[in-house]
């Protein structure tokens, strides 16, 4: 098993064995391990010492269901802290085989006017795999829906692409790292913190895998992997929410716009309201039935990644049966929809494409543009307004910019008091105020604002692993607490967050998620272990935030939240400081 | 001794009899404990929930000479911590006379759209202040030069005004609180961190003071004050700096340019170098010669405010003998100057007098002009092009509110590295690289990057109180202490900073300020005790800074000045963390 060092100093690089003491690491385990290891945490995020590390997870690269995913790890030039944000790609698993634990980015080119591109194929006659240099600065200042097919042309149909767009190029701290889906779309992002920008920092435009030849991922236990695949593949199809047309493979994750919007949990209006009146009108249910009706059939979603069984990403088409963009996820559909007064699908789905054509986080981006919206720069409501924003900051005028720079330092630039965000990363689609153990996983998790972090709305909303109120904040900073201590094992196997419902609801999956890892790996890991794997996972993050200055201080959601209510409930964030300080002080 | 509560949020008003708790501070000390008291350290700064305070020093209005200061205090907008910022000027005498401990502005109306003015005269009848509201919205969105004649006009030559401009109207974190000069220009400024902007959110754009009839400031122990005053006096008209035709009489502050850039410390280009090439052009000397050449006679300076007997306050006038600003202090003259790579005097001081006119910190505007140079806005050295940006602050279009917001700020949303700025506030006109004690104070003072919070320039560069080496980082962490802590006490007196280079070559002079204090308060504080009381606000301050997430990681200097040698020492910041440290840690 290989480390891959790449030096954007000097352009040179390294294959080297994988270090004995990381060789159970993978997906975010190993990037957050590598950055809290060798990034000094006070060095510039955009400077050269900050290093950028992809790994796939530790079953990625197998037979295991829905498990090509991508973990990238950094120092966030959003938040300032660890950042790791996983995307499904055939890239993860192009890695896997090759038998890469960890691609490691480092330095920093002096002449930053040109920028470079990698290409990892595997080396035969070594063993090994290999790297080659090229000049990328043609594929500069372009829309990514163009340059893709550019590469694809130059370089084979079978490669698959990690890049950055013209966000991370322009150094945005709201700039995701771009990889291809199943139909060579720019539509993959490790979207969030801004590791497009440390990536663009680097000018390592793209890297390109060719797995053409590669060994495969070694199973230590084929036995022991299989049985642990079959369970967790008999959950996948058997749970409402991941099976063949149940919730997510019909409606995708939008299904949650109505039920957030029920529960009023939707933030709406730059987190004014948690009810939206347009919410049906931008729901999955209405994305299925439009497109039915566009197209003259009935559309289920497809996989974002080689091997998924769950299959929720969609696509939404022009009244002309036209794609306009994949994937209108509920984070994206929410972020440009309700939470800027947008009801209008279209508008919605050109505004995801031009986040995929220009490297921007969904969920960043919209949470920026509402809060241009409430500074007056555009009305709530505006979708063409919005949408010519979203131009501005592909093009890099200062308003552009100014957004590009992220919710919090946007709204620090537009005088902005009302801003929804922890650690300088905007909240996603989910108000801590009607829900309040999913305001304490933003609160408190390592990565900023972050509902993948610990996804408490499974209890407290959805009925998965139990049900709980989600107005109550009693008994939540425990429940946020091992959730995330769970999150960071999942993000560590290379499966997809969204195989919680299952393995939560039906503990034969949860097996056979830790037999799928033991048959890999050869380790002996009880249900116990990974869940303290996970928490060791988080502690380290958590340390490499408190030497970059990122404490219990910043253990808290913004003012507004605590003074003022949030119709329809009117509640305000009444969780204490003590039970946020709980969930790492208990760790 | 009162206390005046302004409310903002319903307009309304109490006088109460200063706490008991609080009789003995003044200015820093003051302002310091009711911040610390009675803000939450994570309110947002610019939210109803933070206060402004303003507190004349203990022996303001006083005959002690050079002591007609002013403290500003709040929470910071640009720095997130705890601020003070003092200024000298006739306001601050008027509200000592009339009694007044502090000035505490409370609140935030609902409707920003309006703008309301307050002034505060003494009520004879009833023995203490009274304050009275006025709608201030049509001074908006003007020059202070236009503005601050209106005033005059409405309200009477008489009175001295506190105020905001277009800076603290927008929000901007680069917007200091403007305070007439002796010639009613809108020319003092408590100009770092951004409290203008505190104010505007407050929506309070002018606390105008009418002393007429005014009891004046009770002083304890007449004769003890008046030996303190006569031993001050003497230590401030002997002392080459301060005397009259001394260094600061004849160049102003501006006659260290030649100083700093012959030490190797004048910052360059955005602190890329140490020495500018056109210094001699921009030096105090070179004002002085200047405008006796163009108004064909010598020309002393002047006090900024009533009672200074050091008068450091120049002016600089244009070929035709029309004078352009006053007052091109050092700070000023380097920001926009030398750090900006520009030699034109004219240039320099039309943009002090829009910095004056928009109501922008001269120092944290050069640098972020600065910043935007390196990032490729505008080339180094294009005098038109940044008087031009300077507009663009003043009006608010989008590039003008980048810069608006301050150096760290513009700096992320400019994508650059290189920005020298501590705790988000940026660095003043000595080079940490040159000058290891300087860099000490910036580094953990609780202020941000602050060259008035522990000047060690004095003993570093003037040989006053002794000589030390400036490139040495041995014993320089105890030496910035000391001076942190004998700064914060003067900072509370009253008297201007300056009075320092006298009291601490003339032991007679530290024990007149000493016992002026003494006389008014009818305290029995020794030398030592002042240092302690020093003390004891640092750490006040320190606490309020930690309980708002700013702790020992935001002691440090910018990566880069670590790892980027600084012509022409060719040095690199090499104080260790661990001295770093020892600044408070030994308090």
């Amino acid at each position: 098993m290989w480390f891959i060092r790449i030096n954007m100093s000097d352009r040179t690089y390294r294959v080297e064995p994988a270090p004995e003491t990381y060789k159970n690491f993978g997906g975010r385990g190993m990037t957050s391990s590598v950055v809290a290891d060798e990034v000094p945490p006070l060095s510039h995020p955009l400077g050269p010492n900050n290093k950028l590390v992809f790994s796939p997870g530790i079953v990625t690269g197998t037979a295991a269901p829905t498990s090509a995913r991508v973990s990238v790890g950094g120092k966030s030039p959003l938040t300032g802290g660890i950042k790791e944000a996983n995307a499904g790609t055939s890239w993860a698993r192009d890695l896997a085989v090759m038998q890469v634990k960890a691609l490691v980015v480092e330095g920093q080119p002096k002449d930053q006017s040109k920028s470079w591109g990698v290409k990892v194929t595997w080396d035969a006659a070594a063993g090994k795999p290999k790297v080659e240099f090229f000049d990328a600065t043609q594929f500069e200042d372009q829309d990514l829906y163009q340059v893709f097919p550019q590469v694809y042309k130059q370089f084979g149909d079978q490669i698959s692409i990690a890049g950055y767009g013209n966000a991370g190029q322009r150094n945005y701290a709201n700039s995701g790292v771009v990889f291809n889906d199943e139909s060579k779309r720019p539509s993959r992002y490790a979207g969030r913190g801004g590791l497009g920008a440390v990536m663009g920092s680097k000018r390592l435009k793209f890297i390109l895998i060719d797995d053409k030849g590669a060994p495969g991922v070694p199973v230590a236990d084929k036995a022991l992997f299989e049985q642990g695949r079959k369970k967790m593949t008999d959950a996948l199809m058997k749970h409402d929410i991941t099976k063949p047309k149940g919730a997510l493979n019909s409606y995708g994750t939008a299904v949650l716009i109505n039920i957030m919007n029920e529960a009023g949990g939707l933030p709406t209006r730059n987190f004014t309201a948690g009810r939206f009146e347009g919410a049906a009108k931008i729901a999955g249910e209405a994305i299925f039935e439009g497109n039915k009706q566009r197209l003259g059939k009935e559309l289920y979603n497809h996989a974002c990644s080689p091997g998924c069984i769950i299959q929720c990403s969609n696509t939404w088409h022009a009244a002309d049966g036209k794609e306009i963009a994949s994937c209108v996820e509920y984070e994206s559909d929410w972020a440009l929809g309700a939470n800027c007064g947008i009801d209008n699908l279209d508008d919605i789905a050109e505004m995801v494409r031009l986040c995929n054509a220009y490297g921007l986080d969904t969920i960043e981006a919209g949470a920026t543009i509402a809060v241009a919206m409430q500074a007056g720069v555009i009305p709530f409501g505006d979708s063409k307004g919005a949408i010519n924003l979203l131009h501005e900051m592909g093009k890099g005028t200062p308003m552009g910019r100014i957004l590009g720079s992220g919710t919090a330092t946007a709204g620090k630039v537009l005088g902005v008091t009302h801003v929804p965000t922890v650690k300088g990363q905007a909240m996603p689609a989910y108000e801590p105020r009607a829900v309040k153990g999913i305001g304490i996983t933003y609160a408190t998790t390592t990565m900023g604002a972050d509902h993948t972090a610990g996804y408490t709305i499974a209890p407290e909303i959805l009925g998965v692993s139990g049900k709980q109120d989600p107005l109550s904040p009693e008994g939540k900073a425990a429940l946020s607490r091992a959730f995330q201590a769970t999150t960071a094992f999942v993000d560590s196997s290379g499966h997809c967050l969204f195989i919680a419902f299952a393995i939560l609801d039906i503990a034969s999956g949860f097996e056979g998620m830790v037999e799928e890892a033991n048959g890999v790996l050869g380790t002996h890991w009880s249900n116990d272990d990974v869940v303290a794997l996970g928490a060791s996972i988080l502690k380290k993050e958590r340390a490499f935030n408190e030497a970059a200055g990122i404490g219990k201080a910043a253990d808290r959601v913004p003012e507004f939240m605590k003074t003022e209510p949030l119709p329809p409930h009117n509640q305000v964030f009444d969780v204490p400081d003590s039970a946020l300080d709980s969930v790492f002080g208990e760790l």
